[in-house]
């Protein structure tokens, strides 16, 4: 499948590797077509890793992954463009992370609003589904990094969307009764702002390798 | 041990009822002295439960538990009085659920703030740990309703009081190694941040019975 990402940090980054192994043909897109991480990625990825702008990833990609920043997350998916994303799956991968100069965590926007109901409000058109934002980079794409029963979550409007994927989830190694649906994109919400509690839980337990799991009544 | 809980609600009662089933002795306090509420469940105590007023519970008690809403809990909290408060291990167990008109759930303060934190910055004398908030009142005190490892946490600025509530946690049912303890009190935006995703969660599992657990690379 063709896949466009917009952003191009770690978590772009580590999406793009695991696509391209997993057989895909990949565009990772960054704000300027001269972005020097994007472009050296494109070269060691092979024939079926390119790069380009936010436009060009979008063009591209079947479906289409956010993984900016969720503070900046509407501003690259206007410079993607409404009508490239129009009818696409768009998967936002994105926590919108804001730190004071203390170097204290808030989130913006949090509460009443989230940027995965931002973004599907502003492209009505696109398929949005809210995903492995709850997660470390490496684990997104590698669930086995943990034994165990553990979770990952979806929430967005189009249940179809959401069946695809869940079905990317799985070519990532998450099995299909490991993924929760949570409901329509407002749930996005309750995702985003689990940021907070997983930096605590992170220094609590000094690793990023760590992950949900639920005990509950049978 | 005497202890006082400000707040009749389920929270309140289920502490209430447990902490007297434990052989502890409890005054439960409402704004009233008359509370019908309050007056019904000292009646069907025993010699160990009693009510009062907010500064009735607080006087009494030597561990302080607060089980009032969130968004309420400072002014219930003025009422019970600093000067009862002070030196005590105070408990906060609240989440500030706002419920807008379309029933849909927000919180006041969020991620900038958290009552665990108002109430440490407002009664300074007082122990404060926060704990328990993130789940159902049944399973508060009875967490062997799940089978398996699940997890409970503690946030506080003293490392005596929450070693305290560990305590307290382990006479629950909780034991130690269960008590993920996530460092001052600040950490508490993170787990008053989590109710949203908890009432998702709740949702998709048609149950209150539920409770996070871990895994985590060893």
């Amino acid at each position: 499948m063709r896949i466009g990402i917009i952003g191009t940090g770690t978590v772009g980054r580590t999406l793009a590797d695991k696509l391209v192994a997993l057989g895909h043909e990949v565009t990772l897109g960054s704000r300027s077509k001269d972005n020097e991480g994007a472009l050296a990625w494109a070269e060691q990825a092979g024939p079926n890793g390119h790069n380009g702008t936010f436009a060009d990833a979008a063009a591209f990609g079947e479906v289409v992954l956010n993984a900016t920043s969720g503070t900046v997350s509407l501003e690259a998916l206007r410079a993607a463009g409404a009508e490239r994303l129009a009818g696409k799956v768009l998967v936002d991968v994105s926590n919108p992370l804001v730190f004071s100069a203390e170097g204290v965590v808030s989130l913006d926007p949090v509460n009443t609003d989230s940027v995965g109901e931002r973004i599907q409000r502003e492209f009505p058109d696109a398929r949005v589904v809210k995903t492995l934002n709850t997660l470390s980079a490496p684990l997104m794409v590698e669930p086995g990094r943990l034994s165990g029963e553990h979770n990952v979550f979806v929430a967005g409007e189009d249940a179809a969307a959401k069946a695809q994927v869940v079905a990317l989830l799985g070519e990532f190694g998450w099995p299909a009764d490991s993924v929760l649906d949570l409901g329509g994109i407002q749930a996005a919400r309750g995702l985003e702002m689990l940021m907070p509690f997983w930096l605590q839980l992170m220094r609590t337990f000094g690793t990023t390798d760590f992950n949900y799991s639920f005990q509950r009544a049978k």
